[in-house]
């Protein structure tokens, strides 16, 4: 058997980019986009596609180049998520919601060649985030270096205007497509580790740091730039489902969207979940959809809600360094007999491997031995197989802590394992609370806070303690029309269901939690602010 | 980005072995497999299958060994295709269907450490053919070579004996199944090239070389010594399915099982929906089946006949060589509006590449660049892609020869490149009759036969011709309770369907036309015929 070795015919490197050109033949004639009143089929997206991949080859970008977009779920930013890296370059898909000084960084970090960037033709001053920010940013940089070609996105229902600041009109997106050649022979990667995308952790807790049902109707209700969309604009292109584009989430168009084109598919963050359900214009759906939720876990209560109107939840796990999800809560049949808050308690949990991923476990972090299936044993949940990102860009310290030795990705969540062989997140590593000695799961009091009726949303941090070192301190913002419970109230509904050091000691009411541009609740912050209460004594 | 490299965490080898592990985590008591009266588990067929893998690796069975497997579609042989490669060993599953000799050569030639072969308990002289198969395939080994461990599946529906020829009946599979340990670790490939199957090719033109639904409820109608079954052993423990073990095809018994089991999906060669049709006892179904067909074009007619029962089928292509289907003729939508005849005319052609294969070409055998895409133009169908074998086991010849150093796979099929990217196989480059100069394809001429209402089978080859060089002789049998046509009837018929060329200068009447293991006709056979009717003037 030793004298059979590999030859190029059967060591293709795998790439979802060929997706695209499958959907072109197979799905040709099926619409692949819809934007307000825009739409391509998958063969006018494949062109488009090649084209703006030949445009950017023209230009000079090559192999292992960076090109930074900075936009909102447009058309054009499903294409790049295919051409730029068609090109042989490296997509960074940066989020619109960092600060100029960040996004600075964020261009000089990544030594981008190019940027993409959004613009509003007619300048609306509070929404012409894009431009104020790209002008900003690229003022922000050293002197010594030069700075990225710009690239403008136009926006498609305003008329053109005649100068944005210094930049050179002429070179848009759409003129950049027209003038690439369709015939384009894309450029494929030479072995699996070619990096084809460049992304920066959402960063809950620092700096950012480079890191198939037939014809679905998937709506973006999850921006692209989060985590390249969890990798789902190449995972429709497999399926050649419909790409219905928003710009911007908000509940009211996405229950009407979903009407409008018989939406079969979304993704989001449980944020997205609780918007959904606390919106005053929700209806059941006309047919269910499908929604799959990662980021953190899902609140019972919210999962029941939202369920009742007609959305079939699922529960995933992933984290920017694994390229979309790696466990998933695989449902079921027989759990379809327990009761509903039953069944949310199940479904909460991040679950198991997907069928791409190799291996997962939870690892206790003294002896470093797989923890007992026991569902209360914590560790830190790590994770093998092919997804797993290459490292942190230009940060081998952090390469190093994460990838270790022993083949594993360390996660930096804890969690505990399940006598079935599900896991379930019980915090992140940092977020553990230690209160005399005993580890508390922040995420477990948030739990009991997000079943009180009047809460809306609940964080929970430690403060520092002069006896018990650290005690629960909870953040929380109240619903609209409630009778407003008193800090007390609050701590006696805790005590009832949690053992008592897990019970917060402080209630802090706040409008609402400072949140970061994915939708996560900042808890670096409210821990900043917990420590700034002082001792409790 | 230079500085990233690959790591333990993110290059874990694909295997489809791991799949096991995860239908035991989330479909644990679920069905896994159903045969006669015998039920499994996913729990149980994954724990059975550690248990067995240990036992091989307690026998001394090392990474890189062969174990050799003849056994019809048994619970045994579907846990072997998972068991043995997790021992580390190389699966060989051979067609029991054929010869001594021949079976010999394969043990011999494979270094076979260990046999697993299926045995009557009771020794039923009609059916025993594993039987007198190994003990004289055995008896054929060159005495200086050592021959393999026999290791006996048994019959589970009838009562042992004391002995069997001077083999030692203790070692059966049961026993190596109890005595294994079911915590053993399973033994992963160290890179996506390590071999896990040998496979040999089914022959029909040469001696043999050495080479989601929910729940789908699937029928054994393929052997899983096709192809491993074109790889649905691994597939159907990533869903979680249920598989139905058959021993022997039969048409009657395949109706029954789908209704006794409510059968979703099934698989076969042309020859099954064929039979399938013309079973006196078929009736409509009472749920759609899937069945996907592959390895020679379904004529048209069959297609309609099946497709009215109710079945579904999908048209798929591949090769021994490739591991399961590299193309598919995925179903666009708007076809649906064709008549039935042009529908079934678009299915039989044999598709686009599945989205794990990279690349599929048809290329000019004179100038080797892609024949124009005009569904006329003949080439050599070639593929690129990771399911892609490693070459002919102690052939490095035939390797050269299939696995060109242009990075292409040659089949050694001859197709044509419809406009909309999908290709049709027009013949085996062997079966091409050229006559006068120009190519027939023998493909072509037989769907023409297939839709005369009197043929039952087809089969067109060359013949000699003092003239023409060739000329295209038609072997074919009727079916029953029909009026006879003559010679010249179906002369007649084809001359009205075909360029004048094409027409068949020879017919032969067979009974029934001489069939391969796995269904294929055997065009060598009828080719010596051909030459043995002589010259024709």
């Amino acid at each position: 058997m030793d004298l059979l070795k590999p030859s190029p015919a059967n060591s293709s490197p795998l790439t979802p980019l060929g997706l695209l050109e499958r959907a072109a033949t197979v799905y040709g004639d099926c619409t692949s986009i819809i934007y307000n009143k825009t739409t391509y089929t998958w063969s006018q997206t494949n062109r488009r596609c090649l084209q703006l991949a030949s445009s950017l080859k023209s230009m000079g970008i090559q192999r292992g180049d960076v090109v930074s977009v900075l936009s909102p779920n447009l058309p054009a930013m499903y294409e790049l998520h295919f051409a730029v890296p068609m090109s042989g370059a490296i997509l960074n898909a940066i989020n619109t919601r960092l600060d100029a000084r960040t996004f600075s960084v964020i261009l000089h970090h990544s030594e981008s060649k190019l940027i993409f960037c959004f613009w509003w033709k007619k300048i609306n001053p509070k929404r012409g985030f894009c431009r104020s920010l790209v002008l900003e940013a690229i003022s922000l940089f050293p002197s010594e270096v030069k700075p990225p070609v710009l690239i403008l996105i136009m926006d498609d229902d305003v008329h053109p205007i005649a100068t944005v600041g210094d930049f050179n009109l002429d070179l848009t997106y759409e003129r950049l497509v027209s003038i690439g050649d369709p015939d384009f022979k894309w450029v494929r990667p030479n072995s699996e580790w070619d990096p084809m995308v460049l992304n920066c952790t959402s960063g809950t807790t620092s700096a950012p740091k480079g890191a198939v049902n037939l014809c679905p109707v998937y709506l973006w209700t999850l921006s692209m730039f989060h985590s390249n969309g969890w990798s789902f604009p190449w995972g429709m292109a497999a399926v050649g489902g419909i790409n219905i584009c928003l710009r911007k989430f908000d509940a009211a168009s996405v229950h009407s969207l979903i009407h409008q084109h018989n939406v079969t598919h979304m993704c989001g963050a449980p944020i997205v979940l609780i918007m959904l359900a606390n919106n005053p214009s929700k209806e059941p759906l006309p047919n269910p959809v499908k929604i799959l939720t990662s980021g953190a876990s899902p609140p019972s209560p919210v999962l029941f809600q939202i369920e009742s109107l007609g959305f079939m939840v699922s529960h995933g796990y992933g984290l920017t360094e694994t390229n979309g999800c790696v466990l998933s809560c695989a449902w079921k049949h027989e759990w379809n007999k327990f009761p509903a808050t039953e069944r949310a308690k199940l479904k909460a949990r991040q679950g198991t491997r997907t069928i791409g991923t190799t291996k997962v476990d939870v690892l206790d972090p003294e002896s470093g031995a797989s923890v007992e299936c026991d569902g209360s044993s914590v560790g830190e949940i790590v994770l093998r197989g092919a997804s797993i990102f290459l490292g942190y860009f230009k940060d081998p310290v952090s390469t190093a802590r994460s990838l270790k030795e022993d083949g594993w990705f360390y996660t930096g969540d804890l969690g505990v394992m399940h006598p079935d062989g599900y896991i379930e997140i019980k915090d992140r590593s940092k977020d553990v609370i230690i209160s005399g000695g005993e580890n508390i799961s922040s995420v477990e009091v948030e739990t009991v806070l997000y079943s009180h009726q009047a809460i809306n949303e609940a964080a929970v941090v430690a403060r520092p303690d002069e006896f018990w070192g650290e005690t629960p301190c909870a953040f929380v913002s109240l619903k609209l029309g409630i009778v407003r419970p008193s800090e007390n109230d609050i701590i006696e509904f805790c005590r009832s269901r949690l053992p008592h050091y897990m019970v917060p000691k402080t209630i802090v009411f706040q409008e609402s939690l400072p949140k970061t541009s994915t939708g996560k609740i900042k808890k670096f912050e409210l821990k900043n602010e917990a420590k700034k209460l002082g001792f409790r004594y």
